[in-house]
C-alpha cells in the first residue's frame, strides 16, 4: 500500500484522522493518495469494510468531488475482494450523514456490509407514496436548487 | 438537463433502462452524460432520490469505474439540493447489491434518503466483534485478493 500525499485538512480529535496519520492502528486493506480502506472493528458481518477520504470532512456534501471520484473508482475492486473473501451473496454500500442518520464517527465513511440470508441486517424499508402533485412539486424545487 | 451521449449497454426488460430511454416517465432532477437522478416513486421520505448509471449493470462491482467517478462527483451537489429543499437534518446514502441485500430493481441505483428524528428509518445496526486474530486473518486475505 503506497503512503500517498500529505493530508491538508485533519482534525486532531478525530479517530479516523488518527488512523490516517498512523497514530492508532487499523486493519488497513487499501491506501490510495486520498483514500483509505480498513476493516470495521465493530463489524455487522465478517469483512465489513470502511472506506474514507483521508482529509477530514464530516459529511458527504462537504467532500471534494475529485476525492469522491477517486474513492468511487475503487469501490468495484474493493467490493469484488470482499465478495471473494467472504463468499457473501450480496452487500450494502452505506454512508450516513448526521447523527439523525445513524452516523457515529463524524468523518465521512462508506460501509461495505456483506449480506447473507437471514442475517437480520438491512435498511428499514418503510415506503410511502406521494399525494397527487407532491412529487412534481419537489422535482420543481430540486431543479431550482440545482440551478 | 442535457441529454448526454448514447447508452451502449441496455436491458429491454429493465424499468430503469426504460426511464433512461424515455419510454416511461420519471421525475428527473439531473441528467449527465452517463448518469441520471430522479425521485423515487415509493419514497421512504420526501425528496428520496435515486441516482443511476445510464448503462445497465446489475451490481456495483460491474460498473465502469469512470462512470462511478462521474456519479460520485455529483453526490455532494445533489445531497445539498435535497437538504435545501427538504430541510432534513441528515441523510443516508444507500446502494444495495443482490436480492439478499434488499435490492429490488436489478439496475445499480444509489438512494439519497433524507432523515428526520423519529422517522423509524435507518440501518439495523447489529454490530459484533472479531474473535482474536480473525480480523487480521480477513485483512490478510483481502490484501491478497486486492493483490
Amino acid at each position: 500500500m503506497p503512503q500517498g500525499g500529505s493530508v491538508v485538512n485533519t482534525d486532531p480529535n478525530c479517530i479516523f484522522c488518527k488512523i490516517v496519520a498512523g497514530q492508532i492502528p487499523a486493519m488497513k486493506v487499501y491506501e490510495g493518495e486520498a483514500i483509505l480502506a480498513f476493516l470495521d472493528i465493530g463489524p455487522l458481518a465478517e469483512g465489513h469494510l470502511l472506506i474514507i477520504p483521508k482529509e477530514h470532512a464530516e459529511r458527504l456534501e462537504e467532500v471534494n468531488p475529485d476525492v469522491l471520484a477517486q474513492l468511487a473508482r475503487q469501490l468495484p475492486r474493493l467490493a469484488r475482494a470482499v465478495l471473494s473473501v467472504t463468499q457473501a451473496a450480496g452487500y450494502n454500500l452505506l454512508q450516513n450523514n448526521g447523527r439523525v442518520s445513524g452516523q457515529e464517527v463524524p468523518h465521512v465513511h462508506f460501509h461495505i456490509i456483506p449480506r447473507a440470508a437471514g442475517d437480520g441486517l438491512g435498511y428499514r424499508w418503510l415506503a410511502s407514496k406521494y399525494p397527487p402533485g407532491r412529487g412534481e412539486e419537489l422535482q420543481k424545487k430540486l431543479l431550482e436548487a440545482l440551478g
